[in-house]
């Protein structure tokens, strides 16, 4: 292992932590946002949007890429960043998550899983060492591990096994790339569903295979608020002090606040980008529906707080001019403003543990989702 | 009549002008390409990116803005300018092309034209007044008169009878507004169809009227290029040499410079915007259909003549990848190179005009689309 140092932990304030991550391309600060960029590019954004919104890195889909363009095509072309012309880090899933929630078909054995494109329906075998070849190709700064993530509601008997199937696996990629100097890092996933015994299990053991950093995965897959968070309070602890911790999929912007809280540094989630292209916007006041009548006339910025290309430059009502009249501009517009909130989100909470003042922050955004529901 | 001096005629190469208009939003240099923005934005770009690709002024259809979000809502909110935040010029075209082609049931009186929304079925009339009335709303910089553009195949008597009528409504729009100092532009119609009698007709009466510029309208309608060709020829030169001229909905690259040749000074057309989103863009050595696989593996720019965003940063085979996955991005990337290319066709005229060089531009763009068809 020569990832030692990789990861500096600069400040903490109780269990929220500030720290820096030395990647290929560049540090990434955290608590840090990652937008999605399933296949190539976040969706309606060319990099130049992305360097505006502040993204310090940004998030591909080896399951999407793997299928097209293809990983071998991205080789020849000198690896994503190239193609996609995004000189920044690039964290890549392991494929996982998508084989189980998109694919038709799937058979899993202790070897891998088998799947179905859900493009042409193409039959397809990922094994651990087959997601890391492909995340080699694809050059992305940081490799996630194969995992399997259990649908919510499994029982405690098929979440254990699976738990133990991700551990081999992760076990068999760090054997299949042991990592070099100034290389590409890999982070491993605990499991455990929301068995709390299983979670602990899952920590032990995945922390035991020398990694870059550890996730949290299977959460944000239907369970209740309340699972959610007893899930990250109790396994964030249970991560190494010294590696960075990357909650996966998750979340709304109190989510993201409460796992900075547990001591998450790394976030990614779609719904920034995929409510933009429905027309729900995260303001600092709520969230806002821009379909609403209410907005036609409404000569103010979306939100006045807001930094961001969109709020510097038009009112609510061509906003929702443009999301009612379908125009294409409308995905680009809403997606630069909610990307730009959720990565300033993450920011604010970086500079408020600085300065040791997280908890006023988080205090504000609870009260703010009391009055929301009230 | 307080236009004269508004249009400069800088310099002609043969019938080929440079010129130079001033509007309320600052000054067009011709021959000048005008975007189409149809509801409020050139489909899929922000200001910033029409300002990149050297648009100098850009349109936007009556029909659409006064159907949604209406043309009361825009005079409220400031104007189309201050609704879309785009500080350069625009005009905007009289409603009657879209009553035409895009409405369900019309019925042509002497008074106007009835027609069907084609959003929602409800009924509307339009009278040369009321659309003046309407762009008077929208604030555009050059407003158009209501026209009726005759369908291809119309018959002589027919087309005779409309273009009276056409002329009619323009003397009735100059009425109307009859122009104020540093206001809004206006410009009146030549009709006609295929019989150049008839075209002859209408330019000596539409000239009559004190307008601030003359287009050619009704071509472009499905006739052969040869009928296209004979009727830009015919009418250019019927038109006053002081007063700017626009050829309506044209064209193809070579279009354009035939139009340049017989004395035209601005152009608008659908084409580049409408076929990047369909995967078609113009280069510098003809057009490329970019869904092909053999741009698959392509590193090479787009066009390496071209100085665009997407020609400065990204490869065909990003290009392919974007458009047969269907991202957003796409749609961007391509209508932000082809409408460069177009701009800059009618930049590179302009520059050729200015040193007498304009023959030889002509020359190799229709050796180009000979070899193209050959």
């Amino acid at each position: 292992m020569n990832s030692i140092g990789r990861f500096r932990l600069e400040h903490t304030d109780g269990k929220a932590r500030c720290g820096c991550l030395q990647t290929l391309h560049g540090k990434i600060y955290t608590p840090a946002f990652m937008p999605v960029g399933t296949q190539g590019s976040v969706k309606s954004l060319c990099p130049v949007d992305l360097q505006a919104v502040g993204a310090g890195i940004i998030l591909g889909n080896t399951y999407h890429l793997y299928l097209r363009p293809g990983d071998e095509l991205l080789a020849q072309m000198g690896g994503l960043h190239r193609f996609m012309n995004w000189k920044g880090p690039i964290l890549t899933d392991s494929g996982g998550f998508q084989v189980f929630s998109l694919s038709d078909l799937r058979k899993i054995t202790s070897e891998g899983v088998e799947f179905k494109s859900h493009l042409d329906g193409s039959r397809h075998f990922f094994t651990p060492e087959k997601v890391i070849r492909i995340q080699r190709n694809i050059g992305s700064d940081i490799m996630m591990v194969l995992d399997e993530c259990v649908p919510y509601g499994a029982d405690v008997a098929y979440t254990r096994n699976s738990m133990h199937r991700t551990t081999q696996w992760a076990r068999k990629s760090r054997e299949f790339y042991t990592g070099e100097t100034g290389g590409q890092l890999m982070f491993a996933i605990v499991q455990g569903g929301f068995f709390m015994d299983l979670r602990r299990e899952s920590a032990a053991r995945i922390t035991e295979i020398p990694m870059d950093g550890y996730a949290i995965g299977g959460v944000s897959v239907g369970e209740t608020k309340q699972e959610m968070l007893e899930t990250i309070y109790f396994s964030a602890p249970l991560l190494p002090e010294d590696r960075p911790r990357y909650l996966m999929g998750v979340g709304k912007p109190l989510d993201i606040l409460e796992g900075i809280n547990a001591g998450i540094d790394m976030f990614d989630c779609v719904l920034p980008t995929r409510n933009a292209r429905n027309g729900t916007l995260y303001t600092s006041f709520g969230k806002v529906n821009i379909k609403q009548a209410r907005y036609q006339r409404d000569e103010a910025v979306l939100d006045p707080e807001c930094d961001c290309y969109t709020c510097m430059n038009f009112s609510r009502a061509y906003l929702r001019h443009l999301y009612k009249a379908g125009e294409i501009l409308s995905l680009r517009l809403n997606t630069i403003h909610n990307l730009r909130f959720f990565i300033n989100l993450a920011q604010k909470a970086r500079s408020a543990i600085m300065e040791n003042q997280f908890a006023p922050l988080l205090a504000k955004y609870r009260n703010m989702e009391m009055e929301q529901e009230g």
